[in-house]
């Protein structure tokens, strides 16, 4: 048994094989994107996730190819000068880069790695945008609702934009408190890369086709107004990776018939016994001592020197951990922990951490 | 048997459901797109495809997520004022209004659907880039090299851009008079859709980086100097759609052991059958009438009256046409002409038109 704990790619959900042996004998790669077929594909992947998730029924829910390009298309939509980007890691701060590559006036509130926001005091940032990184898959470190929650309180005008990427479907997020929430395909919903999911609220909505009227370039065909025009008859502007939204909607639906309070329920679990095998460990720490701001999602484990040791002691079992992240790649390693992580994964996991001397 | 004669998503390439097979059973969907796996995935993609399409050696090789976004990161990264583009349909139009939406000075030099630019006085346009659809999968019309040579000598400052979406691998294109030229893989490589192909010559490459000079913003993780610097690499800016890059590489690979001369035999072949039976039908007639214009990868009947329920003759029979394109959807359908199928199947296609009255 090989398990992929990388944070993403990572582990294919367990049923995703076989969705995709369907996929191929029913002939949906040649399908074409504008057929009612395509069309009930789109609806019962939008639908099924606004009920997985709860996201609301004004929200819009729109296909990229990755969440890099959501960084991009959300700046390009929704900012006009000025964006503000809470920053703890690699992920965050690429956001923040992106914005000030498309000539924003991007402004960083940084806080050192491994932590959240607690020290910072929210005001009122007087910007149009507010980028939070809700899981900081390079760090795993993870917001909560309450601190979107006060960042919304004191930017009542602000669009808030929540990066969840390597989150979703396990967080219940507040999507009255966000305009904007996003995700890619290869994490928690355990499927194939090249996809990104973008949802947007009306506010999104009428502030792309503001900057389109004022004449500012808001892109081509993966703009706002252009997605919605598509996104309304369940179509794509281009042909888009129909494959992928079809494996989507079926995990989707899998997902559905498991029940979120379920995969909710098994992840805290997944994590509790993670986390406790790492603060128990003579040699190993986890990295996030905060627990208010230790991720579920993604588990980081700071092992120092010991660190090839026990990525290769794993291996040797199968289980393949994903590096630390940047300059934290030799004394770390991240564990993902996402649905298609089973119990039993998980459970083989800790004891052979706890057999690592 | 059912055959998709639609050009685009087409008919997936007979091998592509066993090499996904492989793919789910070697957890290519899993890896990173950091590995060295990766690597050698994208560098077998692209030394594929130079050595089957015979592409300059310093031509460098990107993907996007469909040609769609080439069209707009092309114009973003090679143009900062103005480009002329030749509209003979629907997707060669779309490319111009591309240009348009992001602010650029784009000029059209139109002519009617069904014809090439035979009719055109070519000149110095003094534009930085010129957009020519090499096979316009709206109407069937397809221009040659001795075209593109001719526009190439007016103009030796201009970047010349090739769309070539629905006809690569079949056009034996001469590389060194264009500067650019891209595809889609869900046409010619009968592969599913969620992949383009962006190639692009030394000349790009340096417009890109003095438009970034300038402070110009060329777009974010999909800008040229930022592609080039990872595929250097071997590797993708973002999270790909790794699947769709190991398909084709084993694509590329099954293309390279037939051999491109013999695609194009058949290809060839398979265009003159069909031509010949609309020409000699009573009822049913070739939309493209100049021998010199007419695709042999997209191949367009005008069947007036009669297109529906040829269309659905067909059907019963398990061949399923493209319908016509915009406002020619009731008059016309279109037949893909690609690797994937193949001479039997257009042997029997050929048969039952002939049987239709």
């Amino acid at each position: 048994m090989n398990v992929n704990f990388t944070p993403g790619p990572s582990q294919l959900f367990y049923t995703v094989a076989d969705h995709a042996k369907v996929a191929f004998k029913e002939g949906i790669p040649s399908i074409s994107h504008r057929s009612k077929k395509f069309e009930s594909i789109f609806q019962k992947a939008t639908d099924g996730l606004k009920e997985l998730l709860g996201v609301p029924s004004d929200y819009a829910i729109f296909f990229t190819s990755s969440a890099t390009e959501i960084w991009e298309k959300s700046i390009q939509n929704l900012v006009e000068t000025s964006s503000v980007h809470f920053v703890n890691g690699a992920f965050s701060n690429r956001y923040f880069e992106i914005a000030t590559q498309l000539g924003k006036k991007a402004v960083k509130i940084e806080v050192p790695l491994g932590q959240n926001f607690a020290s910072v005091a929210i005001e009122n940032y007087a910007s149009e945008l507010i980028a939070i990184t809700q899981n900081e898959t390079s760090t795993g470190v993870s917001i909560t609702n309450a601190f979107i929650q006060e960042v919304r309180a004191k930017n009542p005008q602000a669009i808030i934009a929540i990066d969840a990427v390597s989150s979703l479907p396990y967080p219940a997020l507040d999507y009255t408190l966000a305009d904007t929430v996003f995700f890619s395909v290869q994490k928690g919903f355990g499927l194939p890369a090249g996809l990104g999911v973008w949802m947007v609220n009306p506010k999104c909505i009428a502030k792309a086709e503001s900057l389109q009227k004022k004449g500012i370039s808001i892109g081509s065909y993966h703009n706002i107004p252009t997605l919605l025009l598509n996104a309304k008859k369940n179509q794509t502007t281009e042909t888009p990776n129909v494959l992928g939204i079809y494996l989507l909607s079926c995990v989707v639906e899998d997902f559905l018939r498991i029940g979120i309070k379920k995969i909710r329920q098994e992840t805290d679990y997944k994590a509790a016994i993670l986390y406790q095998a790492l603060a128990n460990h003579s040699i190993i720490k986890p990295f996030v001592t905060d627990p208010a701001a230790q991720s579920k999602t993604v588990i980081v484990a700071d092992a120092g020197e010991h660190t090839s040791r026990l990525s290769e002691f794993l291996a040797t079992r199968g289980l393949y951990a994903g590096d630390g992240y940047g300059q934290l790649k030799k004394s770390q390693l991240r564990f993902a922990n996402f649905p298609a992580h089973s119990k039993e994964q998980f459970e083989l996991l800790v004891d052979l951490i706890g057999e690592f001397k």
